[in-house]
């Protein structure tokens, strides 16, 4: 696997990570892919090349969780928002996938449900399922994804590392103009809490990518589409769905400082979790989390961009993985 | 088929129906449905009994529509809603179905769009698919509606005549402790111009139903769940999104007048259509708008609750039509 | 005074009032008015008529409070919702006046906070004052609200009675083309708790009066401006912010049932607050919430309509009081 | 006075400034302030020191105009904003001024309005006050700001050249720990049209500053309190109130590349003007008014940290200019 942003002994903003610098340092957290990765050469609806997948995030313990939302800009297709709006809570893993495969994999993960219970599988039905559109490496229309996916990915959790890069929901992905897909950070706050993110990462132009303030992409050959970007938050520290809303939307400073301006036919949502006991958070402690919320997107989706290997697709095309030198060198200039 | 409001000689509101009073009147509409009863008796998962189905509403022309939604509790598992609040667009046929059933009719809509695509189906993916919960009755983790029910309600699109009560999506559904289902209604307005309300009535407590300012229901026996409404809104007046959203939202004045009090585990959500040339109204056609909405959603849900008949389900539970001497009554008082 | 609803005899909705069936029924809280009403004949800008005033609401013990806010229709110009949306707090009384002397108001009551403290104010600063327009018999543009009619309703905040109709912020308000104004009304719920609506009501067209469903106005004469309402609820039952604004959002539902619509051109506005000790509520005591919700304000705005005397204004207008042997005749038809 | 950021030879984003670089740019539309200084030493509420102000922008041609609102955290006390959001229209110039004074400022605008007509004033009444809490340094609870100060920045309008830092409603904000107050900067886009930004910087924390990457403040003494940042767009795109709020929603990608989080107690507020005739912009039109948005409103912060002069205020406090040789170390780093 190629490096992460501290692996390269860079780093981001002011607070220090958790030991894997991952969601998975929120205990109890799991993740699970399924890559689907075939055929080459010309598109051919129906048989390929295939370059998608399936990323469930699995809180620990017994549903609901603390939950929340915040929309930047709604150019997207994910399944489940409206509840956790309207009450605040998350009652199922979150899934992502491709723009096309949100209702197969929301059909296959009730179907896992139902066959799981010993009887009633109990009220928690909404179920949030994400996506962003891999359709220029991969056969979107070819619908892909189908129930036994859902299963590989659920079969497949684990806390003990987490994959980044091209694999699951990120496999065909792009970003600024690279390729894209999963990734992950996490801060430690003060009281011994965490807060992490994982993006999918879809979205970006090439020119607009800054890395400590200097556009380092600029790349060459014909643009991808403006894409997407869904960024997962997920905590421990109690906060209330009404302070976690507040958490969310400093995502999109994160998002920001990548130099994404959140692009017209961009969906970039941010869907929150937390799994602590609830306490009320003093002004102080929220400035806290607001910041671990901006850093840990930001730095996600730098690790996306530099774990993600070079991945051709249909008809050829090919998305690039970022060269780790334009960045080290914007980090090092002039 | 029972009686509508008006086949009974009663009326609600001062806007003049269209010919139909229903969706059908704003030209170029179709409804298809698809319904799905099978067995009696105790529930076994997975065989029934089935009392569930689907409903397409399908506008005129191409794709997109102009589009908004207003979400009144959002206790519901309605997909597609972000991206038309975002766009101000409907980009497909509106869907309703059962809770479990979103996922199932999004993916076998998806796949019927491909296939009858030749070629590239084109750029408009986001389809708006509501839901309420018909499990009083259904065996909802059964998820009986399949890819093949979709094109059944396809196939039976028609601007002929418009069932309403018990059939397609409405098959299960309750309201007011009574049997709920499909109900639709119409209004002219200046101009030429035609606003329609289609429900999927799935709300309401018995002891909340209001005729004519007269607590009409009362029914004994269990009360059914808090449930949900659909209430999808038609017209052809040229509204541009913006003020298309502030239509939707009086269709909460409709729906308060039944009683209705959208209850804390109830999906009340708005989703509405224009298919007329864009143009800019004034604030007394804005009124106009606004009262039609609120008419014809108060209607649609009378409708539905006076055609639907009685409906046995899972475990012998049956859910009685609502009683129309009771509504004679009321509206005849003291 | 004329009689409220109850006294003559008539009542809505299916729970029981508090004591007063006013606001005052929740303890602690005040009501206090300052009324200007001088001069006749043709409008003179800076003299007169005046048919104005402001009404503030105290709630009991110290800020801040629990507090939340529901736009129905934004035409109207209250200022301070901002935060209380942000934090889910009221820090202050609220205030009502007409549409013009929000600052006056606003800056009065900054100066009687800096008076009365001993030292530092603290930090409690944002102050919701929320408006309707009186501009069809009072001298709107004559900013004859000033500071010292802030002190006169400080002054005058009592909890013994509290009067309605033509006084206050309500003195030269109208409804649904009759002279409007304040009213009130209260619901005791589970637990001994209080729900209460005071309402400033200034909209309505006379065509869409409803009572118990029948359209019981229709006066001659030329139509009022579509006016406004302000709404303000006020409670003890320890909601918290989150469920408060669902609670909120239920005023829209009494509203609806007098056969408002929520014209373009009305700021339809719900202030709520709580002063009881938080608790988490259950959905069943919600929905009892809910339900008071909408009963306390159809009740307060039958209440204004009631109790508000003919009074005449500027250019020789007069708004007459809604003949109450209508709304007997209404309640007693066919 | 101090130089722009430009003036000292640096730049930031990738679009070119229009000639000004500042919202005087966007032709017609003119800017005024009134800049209140008096005194110095211990606070003595009512005497002083003194150290606020008002500022006016003023669109061209006749209200009203085009307008959208974006709250990215909404602890603070702006007047107008809910109408913004109903109607998508601005009636009258914005202003600026602290935290205690939007209601002498609202009041006394009115009373200029009444007194310049000639007759009826109109009905465009609703009239965006925004302020930020410049308490640090200035008497706030002498409320210094009276009628005669409103119009004084009315007086002073002029499209000549903008007076930028610690002038009008700036002159007693603080920014990042240092000296905040009114920023401006522009960016051209095709078509010829321009967009610009016009801010009321007293938001940030020393630590978060960020100038290309890079943390330049650190500053010792006593932390500021959060402060708030209004962010005024204004363009002659023709965008229409929908796109224009989403151009509003990328003001935060500027303001987060500041280093900003929009801490807990900040008021960080977008307000949208759009003065050109409208048209439906495409995608990539928009694209390129989110990019403008984001340049303008981080070039307009740093414009105003960088000619804000060293202020004192009450009780001796001091906030620093910020020391122009750290961002210029910064820009050129390693």
């Amino acid at each position: 696997m190629r490096a992460t942003l501290r692996e390269l002994g860079l780093s981001l903003g002011r607070m220090r990570p958790g030991p894997s610098n991952t969601m998975l340092d929120v205990p109890g957290f799991r993740v699970g892919h399924a890559t689907l990765v075939s055929g080459h050469g010309p598109l051919r609806v129906g048989e390929g090349p295939v370059r998608t997948g399936v990323t469930v995030i699995m809180p620990p313990g017994q549903a609901p969780w603390t939950g929340a939302v915040h929309v930047i800009n709604g150019f997207g297709k994910t399944a489940g928002l409206m509840q956790v709006e309207e009450l605040g809570t998350v009652e199922n893993p979150i899934w992502l996938t491709n723009t096309l495969s949100v209702g197969a994999v929301l059909d296959g993960y009730l179907a896992s449900v139902r066959d799981a219970a010993a009887g009633d599988p109990g009220p928690w039905r909404n179920v949030v399922v994400a996506e962003c559109n891999d359709g220029y490496l991969n056969d979107l229309w070819g619908l892909h994804v189908r129930a036994r996916h859902v299963q590989e990915a659920l079969s497949n959790l684990t806390a003990a590392s987490l994959a980044q890069g091209s694999v699951g929901a990120g496999t065909g992905m792009a970003g600024f103009g690279h390729k894209g897909g999963i990734g992950s950070a996490s801060r430690r706050l003060s009281g011994g809490h965490t807060l992490s993110a994982l993006v999918l990462l879809n979205c970006g132009r090439p020119e607009e990518l800054l890395f400590n303030g200097v556009y380092v992409a600029r790349v060459d050959g014909p643009p991808t589409p403006d894409g997407s970007i869904i960024m997962v938050l997920a905590g421990d520290g109690g906060l209330d769905a009404w302070n976690l809303r507040r958490v969310a939307r400093r995502a999109t400073h994160g998002l920001a400082r990548t130099g994404a301006t959140s692009a017209p036919g961009s969906g970039d949502v941010v869907v929150a979790i937390d799994v602590g006991e609830e306490r009320r958070p003093s002004d102080e402690s929220l400035a806290e989390w607001f910041q671990a919320a901006a850093e840990t997107v930001e730095e996600a989706i730098w690790n996306a961009l530099l774990t993600a290997e070079t991945t051709d697709g249909r008809d050829g095309r090919v998305l690039a993985a970022l060269d780790v030198d334009k960045v080290v060198a914007a980090a090092r200039r002039p």
